[in-house]
């Protein structure tokens, strides 16, 4: 057993979501992620609700198994240890707003001319260049900006966001693999790159079919409740006990779905095709709850899955945290506080890879400035 | 320039999305990706509306770049040639039900044992493993049952999808990332791995907020419309012309939102503090928009914007393939046809790296087969 990245050192100089989630993903695949904070109160998200003994399960949620030291890089002493830690590192990343680094003195070129293996990563609102490159922007600001929002909600209703800050953590996830890619041709070349990955790219990157959509017929989609834009039946349905979902994606299933109903509508021409359901979606709706309507949630999903069609409930997150499937799947892990207690719950690790261990537990997330000896012992060992 | 992945042979078996949407990515970044497809019909996506000159611009969205070659795997001939593939490729990614590699007599096991450099990815609804392992699912199947749905929408309204795929996407993605941090192992040690990405586990991965606060409280949040749920002021306003969104999210930021709105709020105990504003956040949102409704979004923007206040406008599909940053980041490009016409609009890559191209086109998206006698003439090179 041994983790895919261990071996590689990280430093970490992000703050709040998007880069802490890229080098939480590193951590999890075996990654020695060193978090460099500002030595007043350290990463905002420390001072995130909610606590727990008094310390933010939100930061202890994404930092768990980072080490950290708190460093002012305006101060000489602490610049020495920095630029020994670049020496140590393969990769540094940071989510500061652009010109940040630079004005710092460890701007991508500065960087690059000193250390010319070191992989840089950048995620931010709006990227590195470009007009709005230097605007503050927020998850929320470009779930809205990036198309999101105008397509998630309900018709004839206003927008709503995302439930989770996709705009932060798809941009972690778009640094992660550019992170992983130039780690790949760092090892065969020698030579560094820089990353830049911008929030609102990475939301627009997520929209294939509405960005399809809008440019073939010129007219954006809205949004569509809890129905697929272009798939029929693929939505939530009422049970005599509450909603869930049917998704019957071709043909072939919807077949299989009148069946299991025992409604005769298959043959018929006015639901025999995708685009013909489609046309006719809310008739389709009120004939399936006739009969949905007769019996439970779970009555529906048992019999629906013993055919083949995609079918599920609709949980909240304390059901989720109890679903089997992702008990089974290791996907509820405890994070340790640092007297080895469990002291909260988090997210697994969602990237299953033989040969690679997948604990049940993750270390603390640290105190600020709580590993500055051990590392300090570790540069020493250099 | 050299694209970081350039040299690395994906030979890709997926179809419709969290498999393509990987393999995508490995092709943005350089990889050589041959579709491997069945003969009747190809990947279901070739289907998928909208179309153009008879041609799935959905399929083009999602598949520019890669070759496609026709195979029967039950076919003597087909799996010769699916073997001499196989030898030559670095990864094999596929999204099929659980089982279906096995009974092709290609699953883990026996490709490993042939095949020891072989990555192998896999991207399903729920994962290898589990008691719900073979159960069918698409993403709105997993956006229902992993929670995400929970927290999307309005407050005592029926929760609503989430307008972009993100049950596919964001597997896609963690697939992609494991895929590259396994290429990493195995350029060091030679061995190759299998990575098992769910659908399911991958959307409780982007829940930090929500996980969090269940398991500290014990109780699951649900849906907060277009607002943070534990952040004010950061949802959207009216403005004289439409909604626009603020995101102040922090003290510092709400000072200087109040001094841009001129309402001396930031010293009153009802506000002064971020838990005090989410206690008070329906009365502060209805004085705030008493002032914000006297100007167009535009003017708030920009007046906010100059003070540094996160904000932005709320972005239809159209808008956002117009938006001056994206245009500037070559965030959407053209899919060539054959003939090498602009024929699509696609979303560019995110991805941005020193010294990779980034090209402003795309290479067409393969017709089925399209690409059979120059993959023939590439394994004799071999």
């Amino acid at each position: 057993m041994t983790a895919p990245l261990k071996g590689y050192t990280i430093l970490d100089l992000t703050h709040v979501l998007a880069g802490p989630f890229c080098t939480m993903t590193l951590s999890d695949m075996g990654a020695h992620v060193i978090k460099v904070e500002p030595p007043r109160g350290g990463d905002d998200t420390r001072a995130f609700p909610p606590f727990k003994d008094g310390k933010s399960a939100y930061f202890a949620a994404i930092n768990h198994g980072k080490k950290s030291i708190a460093l002012n890089l305006k101060e000489d002493g602490d610049r020495a240890i920095f630029d020994r830690l670049l020496a140590r590192a393969d990769v540094v990343v940071e989510n500061f707003r652009p010109g940040v680094m630079e004005r710092l003195g460890y701007g991508w070129e500065d960087l690059h001319a000193a250390y010319p293996r070191l992989i840089y990563g950048a995620v931010s609102g709006f990227g590195h260049s470009g007009p709005d490159a230097k605007r503050p922007a927020y998850d929320m600001v470009v779930q809205a900006r990036g198309g999101v929002m105008s397509i998630t909600g309900e018709k004839d209703r206003e927008p709503v966001r995302v439930g989770a800050s996709i705009g932060d953590i798809i941009a972690g996830m778009y640094l992660t693999q550019g992170i992983l890619a130039a780690l790949l041709d760092r090892d065969r070349t020698g030579k560094g790159r820089k990353i830049d990955v911008a929030m609102l790219d990475s939301i627009l990157a997520t929209l294939e079919h509405a960005v399809a959509l809008t440019t073939v017929t010129g007219k954006a989609p809205g949004p569509t409740g809890a129905r697929h834009p272009s798939i029929t039946p693929f939505e939530t349905f009422h049970a005599s006990d509450g909603l869930f979902v049917i998704a019957a994606g071709n043909d072939k299933l919807f077949e299989k779905l009148c069946i299991c109903l025992d409604l005769p509508l298959s043959d018929d021409p006015r639901f025999a095709t995708n685009p013909a359901r489609c046309e006719n979606t809310r008739l389709l709706k009120r004939l399936i709850e006739a009969v949905t309507l007769e019996h439970t949630c779970a009555h529906w999903i048992a019999k629906l899955t013993a055919a083949g069609i995609p079918t599920g409930p609709i949980q909240t997150i304390d059901q989720v945290l109890r679903d089997p499937q992702i008990l089974a799947r290791n996907m509820v892990v405890d994070v340790l506080d640092k007297n080895g207690r469990q002291a909260y719950k988090a997210a697994g690790n969602p990237i299953k890879m033989t040969d690679a261990p997948d604990p049940t537990t993750r270390g603390p997330a640290p105190d600020l400035d709580g590993n500055r000896g051990e590392i300090l012992r570790w540069l020493e060992q250099g």
